[in-house]
């Protein structure tokens, strides 16, 4: 069911359908890709519209799950062929993962096109995708208030010119700590840090996996724990879960400034600790705001020094 | 020069002369151990008697350096004998360290005997050495308010029961990481703290290095971020520096409830983070208590969320 409606922001990344194996389980055939995580993390906080591309085979009930968050599908491209697969295994410490098999398939032609209604969403998010359609998609939008980039080492390594020129247009880049080294060839994260934000961009958002994330702008650095967790399943999207999070919550708060970016990690954060409990969407598709907030407020008094 | 006012903090620890290699630099014969990066913290934050056992090589320096900050040196013992020796090299990263040589030395029979002025100190920190040692210290003061003790893998490993029993007299115990997962035989750092503090303490602080701390109790957690630093030289003696400016702080706030600690956890935090900066005592040596003041005021901001 598509929607007229303007969403308040836009999240443009892969869908794949994922093979997941962990020391304990493995799963065959999931809902996968970052704008799938990051689509359904930021439908907790406000209208969402998902820019993406399916083959025909795709499952009808992982379409009705993200209707069922209430994602706009408006932007979403079903082409002819099979859908991106992904498939990957975790080491015994969850700490590292192999990647086994990448099939591109529908996601090799990918021209992301933004349906009208889309366009004038005050809020971007450019999830990981080549630098070129990220660029692609940001000129489509005729006035974004806030945009964000994540990217990843391939794009780092082969499309490096393209990744800065687009950085050097959003107000936000995130990528994680080995990705900002590479990037900015330089071991000291602060330096990394400086030399990304001489790049453009007023916010860079450094994510740590379970030790949390850092987000640095020109004066501030702010520190934020991840939400500690007894045990998780599966921590594939957790990064893509935070990001949804925090751009969801922060085009709900309508506010940019750094106060309102650390409350936004703050849900971005939590909502990524849910996620990690199960495999897939299974734990997000249950979650409800009440337990977000809940939880927001316990991490929030995790970090309170009186 | 000796004195025969109680200090409000005692530690005991290891004293050694160290030689230390990192990727950029090597330094010989510098002053170490965990009592020396202790006092030093703590000299900052309350009187503090150190108990300890040098030979009688050890260079006057050292010891006058002690006396110039303040450290009440009436539980020093000098014995006839070389002074502990110990050497290690940092990897590239600085993460991992091996080490090289150890030589106990007069270290080898050190038997802790605390002086009168000692025994009615309210706080003491039992620094790393062996159980039994802890134990016969712990045995010798007369009215302890609260008791942090620290260990390391060589303990757990060799004496194991004994450890646990001087645990459970403690208030609080400090481990790393992977410590704490050797202890407790439990990969879960959450279910190891519930362990930990099932055999008697009401704290248990988990030094994670640069990624922080965390503070369990029976109700709460609290997270700590490392100070980021751009740079340092030398992360030798950082959790003892760490945990000595924490039980200073503490002794000198006079308060134990957790918002108490809380509060040390960022003065060690800092303190710890200026101690690194140089090699051995080298930058505590010409550090104030404003500089500390700044530098936790300014990691307190940098945790906050509004």
């Amino acid at each position: 069911m598509k929607t007229k409606e303007t969403p308040c922001l836009v999240i443009v990344g892969s869908i794949g359908i994922d093979t997941i194996e962990t020391p304990r389980e493995k799963q065959i055939e999931i809902l996968g890709g970052s704008v799938s995580y990051a689509c359904a993390a930021a439908s907790f906080f406000t209208k969402t519209g998902m820019v993406g591309i399916v083959g025909n085979d795709f499952p009808a009930e992982y379409r009705a799950l993200w209707e069922q968050m209430g994602i706009d599908l408006a932007g979403l491209q079903t082409e002819e062929g099979k859908t991106f697969r992904w498939s990957g295994v975790y080491e015994e410490n969850m700490d590292n993962r192999r990647t086994l098999l990448t099939e591109l398939n529908v996601f090799e032609h990918f021209m992301p096109e933004l349906p009208d209604s889309y366009r004038s969403a005050p809020y971007l998010f450019l999830g990981n995708i080549a630098p070129a359609l990220q660029l692609h998609v940001l000129e489509q939008m005729t006035e974004p208030k806030f945009i964000l980039i994540d990217t990843m080492d391939l794009w780092i390594n082969i499309a490096r010119e393209k990744l800065i020129e687009v950085i050097g247009k959003c107000n936000m880049l995130t990528l994680n700590e080995s990705e900002a080294r590479l990037l900015t060839n330089t071991h000291s994260l602060m330096e990394a840090a400086k030399l990304l934000l001489s790049w453009g961009p007023q916010f860079v958002l450094i994510k740590k996996g379970a030790s949390g994330s850092m987000l640095f702008s020109r004066d501030n650095l702010f520190l934020l724990h991840a939400f500690p967790l007894a045990d998780f399943k599966d921590p594939t999207g957790a990064g893509d879960t935070f990001a949804g999070g925090l751009m969801g919550a922060l085009a709900e708060s309508n506010n940019t400034d750094e106060p309102a970016i650390r409350r936004a990690m703050l849900y971005g954060s939590v909502t990524a600790a849910f996620g990690v409990e199960e495999f897939s969407l299974a734990r997000l598709a249950r979650l409800d705001r009440a337990q977000i907030d809940a939880r927001a407020e316990q991490l929030k008094s995790m970090c309170t020094i009186s």
